[in-house]
């Protein structure tokens, strides 16, 4: 099922006769073998012999290594050096630290460092909110890991998880002008990692945890949201709930349903599975089952982990029990965030019809989506070589530009709501859904400043409602009492 | 003594007749109250009236607002608006995270992010010396501070020190295309600060410790270089320490002293003085007098702080005693890092003639260097208006500089010792040292390049001797023993 892809680019540097045949000899063997050429460049020519750049994507590292050595085999052919593309985009680093200010001469060095910048500082020392205007805390995210569960990689740690927070904090800013820098912490102590994050948090306008293992991520959100006063989100759970959410409003459009009729099965209750439900719950679906390794959540499991009880709790109104047969059996929506090819087509069958399948898990998602379409309506996967790709990057950039505009302390289920409405707007305000178009491209810049405005809008209407509060309060003061001794 | 300058300037847009004397009416207005106009913009001009922009250098707030009046109060003039060029430049902070890698379409997303990332982050759990090769670490220095020190302006916390640490962090990109990262810990307990940097430092290839104050500062450098691979440095401590000493070498010269037959003071004994001393002992002065607010350091003066203790014991070889005056009379050498005004031009004068004298208390020096000039051969502050600028900025960018280049582990003083000697000689190789120039430029760009270049060469030295005692060590393995047993 897998196709050769740049994630596995190589360009390989062949000397070879300056034959008439040779770029044909040399790209026909790449293509046999099942390479995929993308550029042939002529580097050098000489009477005896020319030098050729072949850039070709390949299946995977062993892939790459037999594409080298078909090469390498052909007569009068020498292979002089092999470049993996992906390695030498990431040589260095993938992001890097500029002066936004010039430092070309005494008059800026006055005004940007020392003697100027005291006063500065005596401002905020004396106005500690105004950190938020007069430094990068305005504009920057800590994206926080311990490096307990890196993309479908697992537990590799801090330094090897940096390269996927390089690239998260890459991605802030292409698609929403942030200032993101990785925090890999050597540590994957709970208290620690909480602790950690609150002593560097005075730099930082939000924090955006990433790639922390259930059931610590739980715990470290919720401790670090009741001490920070700027906005925690935990991208796994909220960004992959939000964009799901988004996708499913549209997908019940093409298949003509209302979340209330619908039984929604959660196959995968870690992070993501768990953000998916709670924020689910909002809308008030019929019922929602979730499933994991042991099965259909229920509450006679005898679960002792503190997150699947409360799903226990929460889900499963009728009680049922089994495996994920049982559960995709007359379900109408099953949502995977789990793992490989757990869903079989004969499962999918059993489902309502008009079903709607998300196969997320990465990158080998719970059924080929093939597959699945032969027996559901609308299928969506985590996938870019196939429509429908529920990506968080259509919602972490824009949700946190909108956080750190309002100045937002902290976030709420309305927030992300509202997010996952927008990103279905942006597909569906034009007429335009169906069922291979749910959500839009990653690559639609348009998706970013929708999620930041309606990020703005609902953190300004909670302001207001919180001032009317105070105002409500205020004016049924004790009579009698000095003016303003009311308000704390 | 002062003089209006950048720190301190404001543009102030104004409404005045357009009358043909409007220009100079409001330039002389500004010149009598004792401001510096560097620009005058004409915005607007109307029939009835014309807008300028005045900008102008202020001697401090109240000084900028005086001018304001001064302009308001003129017939006819009206202030429209009042803006202060260091804060505008500090709007949204100094630094920003910026992306090195284009995110344009799928086959850049493939290989910077998912799936491509993966191999290299399985790269770096295979082999974790890979984060150095490709990952921000090989060029990201921390800038950590507890914000205990901040400046001449004490302990401001961690918000308040941002914006210095912003400026750090545009100086190292500025002179030595370091990427510095502000790491600003909501804490001052030492145990914190240092559990914290250790949690952090995966990121990082060096850490640079900030306007941390004394004697924390020590315990906490002390502490991290122990546990840490990466090198760790205190900029206040050694960054001051380098460039007094590359400084004293071309101010020896200019008076023709030798180093060894010279007594020098040290005013101060916080971060800067203690390193000083430390530093300058490998150049084996007569002897070195160290003086606080409680005079001169002795060992009978039954400090129980551990560093002035071992300050005690290894300086003042005849156990001096008294006060700064009984310290200077008959000294070659005054260095004070400690507060303004301590030092008197007659005790100046009972130095022993060809006096140097460095005043590098910030912002006001321990003496008027104009005062000092009377009675001293060499004289140097850390002001700007005043030749001899002993600032920072000549170490600590190139320094780091060849601690990346060199993936150096730990700092030695014979780094320093080389960056002393570098700095000196950028000023001494051309033979152009004299009392007015006895360090560069801080916008010499040949310096950080020099620096690098010195740290890099000890490195190599200092690993290649490290190799070879390990060779030699297994040269001299138990005869029998399997070949190789005895390298660890």
């Amino acid at each position: 099922m897998a196709v050769p892809g740049p994630g596995y680019s190589i360009t390989v540097r062949v000397e070879a006769p300056p034959s008439a045949s040779a770029a044909g000899d040399l790209t026909s063997a790449v293509g046999r073998a099942g390479g995929v050429i993308t550029a042939f460049d002529v580097v050098e020519s000489h009477a005896d012999r020319i030098v050729v750049d072949i850039t070709c994507n390949a299946l995977s590292s062993d892939h790459a290594e037999d594409l080298t050595d078909v090469l390498r085999a052909l007569p009068g052919v020498g292979v002089r050096k092999v470049s993996d593309r992906t390695f030498l985009v990431h040589l260095g680093g993938k992001i890097e630290v500029n002066s936004k200010v010039a430092l070309s001469n005494r008059d800026d060095l006055s005004r940007a460092y020392t003697p100027g910048v005291a006063r500065v500082c005596t401002a905020i020392a004396d106005n500690p909110e105004d950190a938020r205007r007069l430094t990068v805390k305005r504009n920057s995210v800590a994206v926080v890991t311990d490096g307990s569960a890196v993309l479908g990689l697992g537990n590799i740690g801090p330094e090897a998880a940096l390269p996927v927070m390089e690239g998260k904090a890459a991605l802030f800013k292409k698609f929403a002008g942030v200032n993101a820098w990785p925090v890999c912490l050597n540590t994957q102590d709970p208290d620690e990692v909480v602790r950690a994050v609150e002593l560097i948090a005075p730099v930082y306008g939000g924090i955006n945890l990433e790639d922390i293992a259930a059931p610590h991520c739980f715990e470290i959100e919720r401790r670090l949201r009741d001490k920070l006063d700027i906005p925690v989100f935990h991208d796994d759970q909220h960004g992959t709930a939000i964009v799901v959410l988004g996708a499913l409003r549209n997908a019940l459009r093409v298949v003509d349903k209302d979340i209330t009729d619908c039984r929604v099965v959660v196959c995968g209750v870690g992070a993501a599975g768990s953000a998916i439900i709670r924020l689910l719950q909002h809308k008030q679906p019929r019922d929602v089952i979730a499933a994991d390794i042991d099965g259909i959540v229920h509450s006679g499991r005898g679960d002792t982990d503190a997150n699947l009880r409360s799903i226990a709790e929460s889900t499963n109104a009728q009680g049922r029990t089994g495996g994920l047969g049982d559960a995709v059996a007359g379900a109408d929506v099953f949502i995977g965030v789990s793992a490989p090819n757990l869903l079989s087509a004969e499962q999918v069958a059993t489902m309502n019809p008009g079903a709607i399948v998300f196969a997320l898990a990465n990158p080998d998602p719970e059924i080929d989506p093939l597959e699945a379409q032969q027996h559901a309506a609308v299928v969506a996967t985590g996938r870019s070589d196939y429509p429908n790709q529920i990506n968080n990057v259509l919602a972490f950039p824009g949700f946190f530009r909108g956080l750190l505009d309002a100045h937002a302390r902290e976030i709420t289920d309305e927030m992300m709501l509202a997010a996952a409405d927008t990103v279905a707007d942006v597909v569906d305000s034009n007429d335009r859904v169906n069922a291979s178009f749910i959500v839009p491209s990653v690559f639609d810049t348009s998706v970013a400043p929708a999620v930041a405005e309606a990020v703005r809008r609902v953190v300004a209407s909670e302001r207001q409602e919180a001032e009317s509060v105070t105002a409500a309060s205020s004016d049924a003061a004790i009579p009698g009492a000095p003016a303003g001794s009311s308000k704390s």
